[in-house]
């Protein structure tokens, strides 16, 4: 007996019955091969093309409620004027608030996983683990504001979490951060056993600090000086990268969390999506915060990343879609831990969009993976399956009202005090 | 009494009640004031934001039956080999489909008006005026497919066309039409009075062109030449641009329409938009058709235009949103002749939006009109009004249904064939 079973749904080009059991697909088979066998549950996908979900990696969840606080603003004006004055206010209320928001968001989006570099990281795994995403959340080390990090609290938590959520060790950023602590968590990272997560080589101001404070030639360098960079490191933007930058970061083994929008929004600069691909090191894509985005739609990333991509190649075409779809979703589950996620096979875990094919979007129908990424959007996202949970269905997330309503009355306390 | 009164919706910060008579905004006042206003129809605005819609300044909107048809291809290898092939067996039934499918799909996005260049032009105002659209309809002049041309049928239609149609003159492209054919358009307009709509410098090849064919400094130096830059001309794309041919530009009295995506997709290059904007040049924003975006939701079209302009601006809060949105609406409107309408306020034309700020990306509620650019998709889109009548409600089309299953069915005979 199936726990799920999704009939007749269009997956690359062929019509095919999937089976789920506990959290892992079980079979898929050609349609009406399946039609026969039990299952605790049905889904008729006459109507859906089924794909991979994304899984993001790199947000701030919880910023949604400071989204469109301070528009038109540089990086640094940013962070100082708008972002930090209200985050020092923040509760762990508020950031669960803010996180469940972000989740809803992610999942009406396509997305499944996050990786979340914020403050009352325990509160952020609840939010994760009762809405069924996963989650890789960061211990974060920033000198500015650290009586808000709870990362002990955090780390106690570590031997209960489901297989869906795991930790990482997050200092913000070179500039937030001091030499000595960028050595003891690159010391902490193997003593645990946790990867790094960081902000690296976003703007040219960073470049600059990278320079006269610590006398490196680059942030990479600085990083890979204190021995930040280590197999697995997620750096998040890298829009300002040298020859000898992308050499490093090949050699380290790190994976680039790419934010092209943000980096866009915020005029930080581009990522060489084309020079990293031939230095042969791995790219995923993340929104960033929807205080610098604004949006936490994965589905609009991922074309702003093809897009970014093909203006920046040689030639456009040299950049395909699968390339830029593989980075949102294999490449990206595996930068999070979740190796055996971002691929729909048996065997591998179950996660799964089912996309509504009824959009205008799909009509002409010459290349519906296509026109999931270039052309649609949160309208067209149907159901969403996390680990064989089925945690968004018909368009809307369990519980969806009562998580908005509790976000904006967060939101409405942080901009009132 | 008002045929339509929508009370208690926000607008610019405030809560207000707005009344429209015939196509035109008849009273906007503070919420309360006009509920005792007898009324044809009454809306609930509560939880609506009002905001004026958008008006789409190029676009070949048929081309949503190619969507998708040639993936991963630059511009001259997916015109000549994946669209023209394809373009040469459409027909007036296939062109009204297709025009029927994008309009559908322009209103939930918000987007109220389109500049077409495209075959079968009388099918394309049939089409708009039956859905009660604005649309300016370009008559197609070039030489490789002429036999497909009906500009004088369409030319015939013109006096009985309402005030929410309009036409151009559209010479597809520089490479695409004889010098003597742009000169004897140039002339066409003045005759005629009518606008000009034209492709231009959106390619380096296309610049080549200009240079070896023609032998002119660069395209907009050629279609000067020529008599086609005109007071109101529009200039589609415009990637590719030098110092004088900004000043040519200013000089003449052009607008550009601005496609980021397409042009980020095709690997067209960058259109300089703060260089545009010091020289004086009216800049409004297209999507491009369905084909090279493959969207045509001006809310992403918005946010591409300011996420590029801000990355190409010295500092990134130079380029304001209020700034790309007027780009979208009251310019564009502009451009379209249609002068009365792109801004909401009593005895203009009654066009706008009622947008849902249920949504997950209007939670935080900071700054509502930036979450609907930076945050929000065709989920938002409620209700939308253009000259007074409403042509989508609750998020749905009359007749939408129908033209989804005709356009896929056009699209079917079109593939197989």
């Amino acid at each position: 007996m199936f726990d799920l079973l999704i009939q007749d749904v269009l997956w690359q080009g062929q019509r095919v019955d999937v089976a789920i059991t506990g959290d892992i697909f079980a079979a898929i088979e050609p349609a009406g091969t399946l039609a026969h066998c039990s299952a605790k549950r049905r889904i008729e996908g006459r109507h859906f093309l089924l794909r991979p979900p994304f899984y993001n990696t790199h947000t701030h969840h919880a910023m949604t409620l400071l989204r469109g606080a301070g528009e038109d603003l540089p990086l640094m004006a940013w962070l100082n004027e708008r972002i930090w004055p209200r985050e020092a206010r923040l509760t762990a209320d508020a950031v669960a608030a803010g996180t469940r928001l972000a989740i809803v968001e992610s999942l009406h989006t396509g997305c499944v996983a996050f990786n979340d570099m914020y403050f009352h990281q325990p509160a952020i795994l609840a939010a994760a683990q009762e809405m069924g995403v996963r989650a890789c959340v960061g211990l974060m080390f920033m000198d500015q504001v650290s009586d808000h990090i709870e990362n002990e609290a955090t780390l106690a938590l570590r031997e209960g979490l489901p297989k869906t959520l795991a930790l990482s060790l997050a200092p913000h950023a070179l500039y937030t951060t001091t030499p000595e602590q960028l050595q003891e968590i690159a010391h902490l990272s193997d003593t645990l056993g946790l990867p790094i997560h960081v902000h690296a080589a976003e703007t040219q101001t960073e470049c600059h600090i990278a320079q006269t404070r610590f006398n490196a030639p680059s942030p990479i360098a600085y990083l890979d000086r204190c021995g930040v960079l280590k197999p697995g490191t997620i750096l998040a933007h890298c829009c300002h990268l040298s020859e000898e930058d992308l050499a490093t970061m090949a050699a380290r083994g790190v994976v680039v969390a790419h934010c092209p929008q943000s980096n866009q929004k915020l005029g930080s600069g581009v990522f060489p999506w084309v020079k990293a691909r031939e230095a042969g090191i791995p790219v995923t894509i993340g929104t960033d915060g929807a205080a610098s985005n604004n949006s936490l739609s994965m589905i609009a990333e991922v074309k702003a990343a093809a897009l970014s991509a093909k203006l920046g190649a040689p030639s456009p075409e040299s950049v395909t879609l699968s390339e830029v779809d593989a980075a949102a979703t294999r490449l990206a589950a595996q930068a999070l831990g979740f190796t055996n996620a971002g691929e729909i096979a048996p065997g591998r875990d179950a996660d799964c969009l089912l996309v509504d094919l009824r959009l205008p979007a799909f009509a002409a129908g010459n290349n519906p993976d296509a026109d999931f990424i270039y052309a649609a959007d949160s309208a067209c996202v149907d159901t969403v399956i996390c680990a064989g949970r089925i945690v968004m269905e018909g368009k809307v997330v369990p519980g969806e009202a009562e998580i908005l309503a509790k976000a904006r009355a967060a939101a409405t306390i942080l901009r009132e005090e």
